[in-house]
């Protein structure tokens, strides 16, 4: 159930309905919009009557919500949730294109690469600290080392940092550095972990699990959204289905589909979809002229010697000429017709 | 094996080689390139030595081809085939829009919508005469009749034509009057129809199986090509996932993959790959963006009443918006340095 | 629709329905039963009402059928179909093991092996005289060599045959010669050729195509029963999935789900899910478990020279060790509290 | 690399070998054998070569292990791993079957269904005090009280217990209580869990992945090995693929290929990938005759009113139907020619 208030409505009429929900042993959700707000009501097992509601003074109109996800849904929130980092935004008008290395490896590779891109205008660097690997005799990251390292890109370059969290001890650490946290692919399903970032205030990076449907990817945003963090940027990252020819399959087709049923920007990361450098330019194109918020890329500035990914890792100069292709493109996707 | 000619080597030269191909029981395949010819050899078992042809005059290079598919690989011809019909090309540096209904209806219809879309600048029609349908109780297509249709299509508006052939005993009617012949996604192992196929000279567009790898799919070209056949157009369309929200995933990962394998032209139908008219636009736009040589696309002028695949056609205005914004992204991933 | 007729009606009062259906434009299809007959129709587009027929004399319910399949459904037909071969019988209590070679090679071998098979008590034999192969280099088959060898096989042994028609042309060749027509996994979507075996009276032994799903494999029967012939044998071969150490993937869980739709009996073919000879004797057993009405298995004398498929196949030791095997499990799933 | 020690080795001469393994900062995983002990060697980022080693006293052989999984793969050890829980043994040659709820509910309910199943001679319980559910309106289980009443199930019926852990803070909880500690499909990537799991000593069941291959599943299995836990249980409990009719597929060629690969015990969960009581009986079946070492099944008493997965849930007459069922095919498919 989503409750409608009033433009006019007052802080009293809202608190009268918040008392009512959680008379019934429900939780409200206040959801504030530019013009009005919304509040959703989470709790319930079977559907509500709007009846219960809408005769309270300041409520314009009950909408019952039936699909699973509510807090993220489209119906409970319509305009694009922009994630606002002092002026940098995701999920606005403009593009967002988020790069760095794998792995932070060394100050000297990290403070080198990132010297590199933010000359060339990023404005968000990337670098995993603890990474999950499918071997546990693999490069495992430098754990919070890499953390203050990314720190220091920060302080010296002025852009914002992501990294990924693993469990709910990294997390915490992870937080203290960072302006975005990532959760993986690999722990779409760790409902432990979404809660505890919900719990934080900071913006999270959630990627799509390999197989996760659309409802299970919007699911574990709502995870994070019912604890109270409605700063949830989505991200793409490839399935996992029969090719026999690419490390995943690039699913575009969920972008315009998200963006239909959900509020929340919706990055793609084009490197791990494919494994391969060459494929990763083309598919960036494309994620930019299906309609993304923007991408998430591997830059390195000696992809050979990379401690993980390096055949995915752009070259810096690949990269530069991306950039530029990629506000080209944007100008057509995100123009008043290019919206779907 | 690949044998490769020198640039001036003569006509006899070319002839000694093919028949020391012959004695061997083996099948030469000429391959004109721009400057020099080349000699595919199909029908060996095992691997051949190049000894067996380096001395012969005229020979300038053996080599050993390992993949499965031979005549329509990049290793066979370098240059990128291009389609020509009469200065109507597919595969060269312009994008080819193909568009139409997804069924010839009758003529009042067909007449309608093709005089729209030749307005607008399209120059291949597409149009359902025989429609492969899941179930033998849906609408299965007008038949002969609609392959007239089409050919006044052809007379009246001067658009090239392409329709499907399901079987056999309609690829013979279908040659007759088309200028590119399909072949659909259910008939792509129909190894048949394909070699059938292969002993005509008219174009073929051979659409991807719905869990074909990219092996499969160009061993399916294959078939086409060692009929003798060179002139084929591939198609992705969209493969089978465990997606929840769309039709099928289209699998953009596939385009950058078969450009660095095979030197044919690739097209994309994101009408089919999506079946919702809202997804087909931002799809279209991602397939231009990640290099496919052109689109393919249902386009109706009365979508609520076409006899199939209505909610996927487009508009005609939607898709005079989509043709400008594809000229404009094309200009991006068709640039020098948009290849990859 | 399904009209249920009731136990004593008439020839003339069958006749007055059917009539009435005529007169509608629809097809009658009458559905004998043990007790009583069933009609199906078909050619609707909506439903049809039950008031139409409700009143007919003779007439006890009328059945509005809303899956896509209706005279392959278990709505319209309760009993599970019986294919009879003189006795022979796939579907009923007892399990049914065909058994062959992939391909016919050549007569000392089909003879050999075959009598073999026989004096185990094979009653089914099986080998390929057309092969769709996915590369047009690999070996395709000995043609109508090989249908004559193994009608010798039939005059020899008195074992029934089965073999594989891959177009419409091969069709009328191999119905001349064997009992149970073959449609390969690779033609499950060729409806060309699934009505044209539908216009036979002919068992048509009908597999999964490689992604089919449910609905789409008693599609492709419904092609074939709606021209008339509902002699058919499903058979389930594995599926397409993301496993990265098997050809395919069994779908155990379509054998209780066909049962419960579907009248129609099931075959595992354990062979070609997992191309490896070692895995296809637990899956042969776990198919029996599971409740299928059989298997179809390759066996080869000679294995390691098998023209095609050769690792796939059984040492006849091993196939008779099996069918032991597979009787004991077949005890326990085919009990009263075995059916599911 | 994989060292394998004389029958009549000394303790010193082992020591010395670890020695030696240790002082190139690798790690060595002493694997008593039942006539030999090996030791595994891990740590190293290329292969070593078998003559750093070959020449110690008592060493009989070095085999480089290609395979990314060592500790848990069949080269390493070729005897049968065997879970023995105070005589109540997985793995062994009599199959396994675990049974309970989803989820503990209340002790009205667990002792009922307890006290029933034990008295069916059901020897291993389960039931999930933490339960992770795809939406966090979902009933998320009872926590540590259903711990402790999984204790007193396990006093009062001498029963063992498993039971889900789904974070680090869960799992040192839950392994106060239980026997055998769960780990689900949806954490089979979180390595995290899975290392923390590799430092206790109890039993781990270790679910596959949604869409795990066949090596991630068994690296997942690595990683808790490598962390000198050995006593692993894997489970198979259905993939996603574009099955239109069933929750998931189960996957039965897992059981051969893991059985080759790995010495590690397999179960199958055939409640989990079915979520239908109705396929859920012949899955099992089918479980057993392809050589599972047992199954793990939801029974209710009162299915209609469980308080998650009711649907899928076993009624008790028809478990104890399906345990005698499974006893008879268990005779065939562990017999000797049963195995494969």
């Amino acid at each position: 159930m989503l409750i409608i208030m009033h433009i006019n409505s007052t802080e009293n009429q809202l608190e009268a309905v918040k008392q009512r929900i959680r008379a019934m042993n429900l939780t409200p959700h206040v959801i504030p919009g530019q013009t009005r707000c919304a509040i959703g009501i989470t709790g319930n097992k079977g559907t509500l009557s709007p009846d219960l509601f809408k005769n309270l003074p300041g409520v314009v109109q009950c909408i019952p919500v039936t699909k699973p996800y509510k807090l993220v849904s489209r119906e409970v929130r319509q305009e694009d949730t922009i994630i606002d980092l002092d002026g940098i935004k995701i999920g606005g008008k403009e593009i967002m294109i988020i790069a760095g290395p794998c792995a932070v490896e060394n100050e000297e590779q990290i403070m080198l690469i990132s010297q590199k891109l933010a000359e060339m205008g990023v404005k968000i660097f990337r670098g995993g600290a603890y990474k999950p690997r499918t071997s546990p005799y693999s490069f495992q990251g430098i754990g919070e080392k890499g953390l203050k390292l990314l720190a220091k890109v920060r302080a010296e370059t002025g852009m914002k940092i992501v990294s990924e969290a693993i469990d709910n001890e990294t997390l915490t650490i992870v937080a203290e550095y960072v302006d975005i946290i990532q959760i993986g692919a690999r722990n779409m399903y760790n409902y432990s972990l979404l809660k505890k970032a919900g719990q934080l205030r900071k913006p999270v990076l959630l990627k799509r699990g390999l197989s996760a449907t659309l409802e299970e990817f919007l699911m574990a945003a709502e995870y994070i959204a019912s604890e109270g963090n409605f700063n949830i940027i989505l991200c793409e990252r490839g399935i996992r289905t029969f090719s026999d020819y690419s490390r995943n399959t690039l699913d575009m087709n969920l972008i315009p589909a998200i963006k239909r049923l959900s509020h929340l920007p919706i990055l793609v990361d084009p490197s791990h979809a494919t494994g391969d450098r060459k494929t990763v330019l083309p598919l960036a194109r494309g994620a930019i002229a299906v309609g993304a918020d923007g991408i998430l890329v591997e830059v390195h500035h000696e992809p050979e010697v990379a401690l993980s990914d390096g055949p995915q890792s752009l070259y810096p100069l690949q990269f530069k000429q991306l950039m530029k292709q990629l506000e080209k493109i944007a100008l057509v996707s995100r123009s008043e017709t290019g919206y779907f």
